[in-house]
């Protein structure tokens, strides 16, 4: 086949068309990646790709990131021809309230879409993240004569994806762990939104990515060499033991008569009047909107088919593989669901009253006891793990697939993104470790789990001052608040040990979206029964004397114990005060009235909060009369236990603010 | 001198074992860097690096920065003998409370400090910023025959710091603009906090670098061989069109003879018998502590001897171009002092009651307004000027030092470190844009700023679901509040083109602290006066009809407008409304009572929030009789006013609340 025989072209065209309707229907959208990037799409996904359009979620499919989500229209136009639920209708519906073709890609919305991507560098990322997964699921579920687990992953990125930090952290440990089966399409159109790339990148990316270990190909004419695409890719799969970044020159807009070659072409409509000059440059009718020639509906159908036939036979490889496996079988089966088998739990530790540990430590001796009952809970930590005590029994994740520690090097971003990508991917339940403060790195990575409902658990450990002499660069203050303000996100900072495992249960049981595990340096006394309900956000810990409070203190984390002293103090002075452990503020707000009105009464209108960060936000707990007793201030380089004094986090403050509080009721 | 001179030899030692007994004696710290780095620390200090430690803020000064900043102790040692203001006894209170020794070094705490670090990656971008900086002021106020600003900037960095995304971004921006007077040492130990550094890493460093456009040299026995580093220095100053990294293998923990070239030397004290054994090893006394031969003392000496005939050679240049150039020298002055010119707003524009624009948009025409009077106001985009209308007429910023549009590229997190470095620097005063969402991408960065004071001005723009149809991965929704959380950064989000204007002169004029400029894609009508007190950051911008309200409502931003509309139709309720502008909560909260009072007074207790945000954080303001309209939720794509009517940010919803409230009080 040649690479302009009519119907590739036809077919080529038809995606491009459609691209440039639907952003001017729309006036508002990206022309330029679609138009360049079509040939490349389209040699991909006719020619390489095995998905069925009719199974999109089939587990053995091969994923396709579309890391340059601004190309959005592009994905839509081969999701439409290829077959998927995704009628013309909905192409014309581009951007719009309702649609399922929003501005930029989005999981689960559209069927098909792998990853929701648009913030450059992530969908590079979260491709690192499903060949990851893929990795570890078939060395979990692989058996001899039996491959259940083999499939390619392919992105197609852009200038910005490449220069990205997140990308490039990503690209980096996907050399480094040898993932043959990632596949890379780089778009290299030298163009961003603002002008031409040279303005502000002159390094050389095929260098750059084989200094990480990367195998580099070239594509010298990707507005038109199909063919030279179909002999990359095809050398790409070749090399199963290094990523592959194929270089594919083109130009932005390609056949806009007025902006091809331009940053006119990046972000905005191309106007009708050179839409349709466009259409006439590529020889089609100017005045066909959305139009999806027989021919080159037909020709795209053999995507349809490969996929429906492959899917055919891996459904009988599965079903032997099940035969002869039935307990692998029921692992996969509750994997693929995220889901648990029976006597997932049955390890999990409990503390008594007396005992004293780090959360962190309680942290990890729930995750040694999670880890051979929920083989797929996988993930890592950033060059912390010693510290962040996440690393379980098992031995490191390598080239070889074995091993279930995944060291991510001082990489935070991309951990964020990676464990994205492998829960996009599925079969797997990541995690994520290290210090509290340095969530700030992976922020925009937790956004995204939480828009898109991804079960990702992070341990984030060295949860305030208390972890002492590194100072306020490593002290998290403001981040409790943060991330409380983050939607979907749970934030869960345990007051010891019994609600730390509480909080792993929950984590796990969680399927729509992420648990950020918040938890302490230094030891903690055990202060909670071990069937802490954790899961009701906030309970009543230690009823005040004679059980009708004039005071509610209300505390997480390692303030609880401080909550509890100053309560017992406070019975000296006459004071009745209740301590409510508020371990996430998320549950506690979806639990009904009655309960939530149940452990902080509205009668009791003085009301202490006890917390080692910020006192902003509180106000929404504690109300008008409410003090807070907090930090309003960056960190110190000192003892922990001489910060809480000299920063004023102490039971004195809390007894202080106890009086101010009833004063002003 | 050979590389093992006694008295070389002898100066190492001494950084080395204050260091391990500082680290020792805090029982805490990380003394692998600084046994393995200071041969490398020492060469370039006590030969090279020109500072005056009597006058650590001279201008001139070339400026070091330990990215690696685990490492402290090694730039406390060399601080101390190099002759700073910084007595043995502050070593030997490293990581204690009121120390100027803490866990990492902290800027402005510590005389010769020049960056806070520790974050990993931030210094290597601090770094690159400072080099911009350095080329900047060059252009700006070197005259033939008058150099005044003629400095190099040194970083040491680690593996983390190569490894972390903000340092890729920023040494890819270093190579594009051909730093020639940037110079990093990498102490390439092979060893992270969790083991080899091969754990996680394997690709070619040096092979990187070179492909983003660095002269790349290499040291092969950093341990010992002074000689070659000296060498390797010489050669990277010697290359003025490119920033020089200098890959110099040495063994973490030299001289322990349990723990060198082990991961056990990185982040704990070596114990007591180790410090005494380690002593021994380099023949060292093992009972000396915290000593400085005198020898060793009078040797470092020559680091002082050159920096002070530096100083005076530059101050009498200084001079003859002052008398030269008097009218550059007054603007030198303000510059320095992150001060203004007489007359630096007088251009700025005003508008009126009638008119309507995007705060983008007015944002954009008081920077073209203040450019010319403030031609040390210096930043610029990543990639999105043209939507952040941050550029100013004078051209991009380039190889040459000319021009003063800093094009980033789509690298946020480095743009922010880099304008950090800026701001570290002096002389300029930075700033940095984009859409609000990536804010996130650059978190880590605005944390420092707002730690170390730092007057960088962030210009978000896009700041809320209005911008529509680019979907929810480009709307931010919690990011107001969670940047509210971080202590000390100013976040003012203008209701209109006049309350821009009042906040750029707010951001210039604050000369201790970060300020954030959140503002709309969409347009918004004119509806405060041209002297909008926005330095109160709140007030009645137009009280209920007969002075006494009955509500109060508060809003920001876009939504004031919105407000506005809800009191006039309120009035034919019979219900009396005041409204309440509120830009930026940060400088309300720093009011006196009495003005916050009169404000918001305690008797009107019926209040009701407006903000196309998450409703988190608003109890601080509202209290327990408010209602909030706000978005507990990530928005959509469709065009902004179509997500205002579908998601609830309506004038009828502001209505609805003001009943809700008045109800419940």
């Amino acid at each position: 086949m040649s690479a302009t025989d009519d119907v590739t072209r036809l077919a080529i065209d038809t995606l491009r068309t459609l691209s440039i309707d639907a952003v001017q229907q729309a006036n508002s959208g990206h022309p330029g990646l679609p138009l360049g990037a079509a040939p490349m799409a389209y040699t991909l996904w006719q020619r390489h790709l095995v998905v069925d359009p009719t199974a999109p979620m089939w587990p053995d499919r091969d994923r396709f990131v579309l890391s340059a989500g601004h190309g959005s229209m592009l994905l839509y136009a081969l999701l439409h021809t290829a077959g998927y639920d995704l009628p013309l209708d909905e192409l014309k519906h581009f951007r719009q309230w309702g649609s399922r073709t929003p501005g930029h890609p989005e999981w689960h919305l559209t069927p098909g879409v792998e990853s929701t991507t648009g913030p450059l560098g992530q969908g590079h990322a979260n491709a690192v993240g499903m060949a990851i997964a893929e990795r570890y699921l078939a060395t979990l579920f692989n058996r001899p004569g039996h491959t259940i687990v083999d499939h390619h992953t392919y992105a197609l990125v852009s200038d910005g994806d490449v220069v990205e930090g997140v990308a490039q952290e990503a690209a980096s440990l996907a050399g480094h762990l040898g993932l043959g089966k990632l596949i890379c399409l780089y778009d290299d159109n030298q163009i961003t939104l603002d002008g031409p790339a040279s303005l502000a990148m002159s390094e050389d990316v095929a260098a750059r990515y084989a200094a990480m270990g990367w195998q580099v190909l070239r594509v010298d004419d990707g507005d038109r060499d199909v063919d030279a695409i179909d002999r990359a890719i095809r050398e790409a799969k070749a090399d199963t033991a290094r990523p592959s970044m194929i270089c594919v020159r083109t130009t932005i807009g390609f056949g806009s008569p007025k902006k091809a070659g331009t940053s006119g072409a990046h972000g905005s409509p191309l106007g009708k009047d050179e839409v349709a000059a466009t259409k006439k440059a590529l020889g089609w009718d100017p005045e066909a909107h959305f139009l999806v020639p027989d021919a080159a509906r037909e020709h795209m159908g053999a995507i349809k088919q490969r996929g429906v036939a492959a899917h055919a036979a891996w459904r009988a490889r599965f079903e032997a593989w099940r035969t002869a496996h039935p307990e692998l079988a029921a692992q996969w089966d509750a994997a693929q669901q995220g889901g648990l088998v029976a006597g997932w739990d049955a390890a999990m530790p409990t503390w008594k009253e007396g005992e004293s540990l780090a959360t962190r430590t309680a942290s990890g001796k729930c995750m040694v006891a999670l880890a051979p009952r929920v083989p797929w809970l996988f993930g890592g930590d950033a060059d912390l793990g010693g510290s962040t005590k996440t690393i379980v029994p098992g031995g490191d994740f390598d080239r070889t697939g074995a091993g279930r520690n995944l060291r991510f090097g001082v990489r935070e971003h991309a951990m964020g993104a990676i464990c994205n990508g492998m829960a996009y991917h599925g079969g797997v339940r990541a995690f994520a470790s290290t210090f509290f403060v340095f969530s700030d790195y992976m922020r925009p990575a937790v956004r995204l789990a939480a828009l898109n409902h991804l079960p990702v658990t992070y341990v984030w450990t060295h949860d305030s001052v208390g972890l002492g002499e590194d100072g306020p660069t490593h002290q998290p203050v403001e981040h409790l608040m943060s991330l409380r303000a983050m939607p979907g996100l749970w934030v869960v900072r345990p007051a010891d040990a019994n609600e730390t495992a509480a909080a792993w249960r929950l984590a796990l049981e969680r399927t729509d979206g992420p648990v950020a595990l918040v938890l302490s340096r230094q030891d903690l006394p055990v202060v909670a029964p071990a069937a802490a309900p954790v899961n009701r956000g906030a309970y009543v810990l230690r009823e005040a004397d004679g059980g009708v409070p004039s005071v509610v203190l209300v505390a997480t984390g390692s303030e609880v114990a401080l909550a509890l002293e100053a309560q017992r103090q406070l019975v000296g002075m006459g004071i009745a005060a209740r301590v409510v452990s508020m371990p996430c503020w998320e549950l506690f707000a979806a639990q009904d009235a009655a309960y939530r009105e149940r452990v902080l009464p509205p009668s009791v209108r003085a009301r202490v909060a006890v917390e080692a960060g910020v006192t902003f936000g509180w106000g929404d707990i504690v109300g008008a009369h409410g003090k807070v007793v907090g930090l309003d201030r960056f960190g110190a380089s000192a003892p922990g236990e001489v910060l809480y004094e000299q920063l004023g986090i102490s039971v004195e403050a809390v007894i202080a603010a106890t009086r101010a509080a009833l004063a002003s009721t």
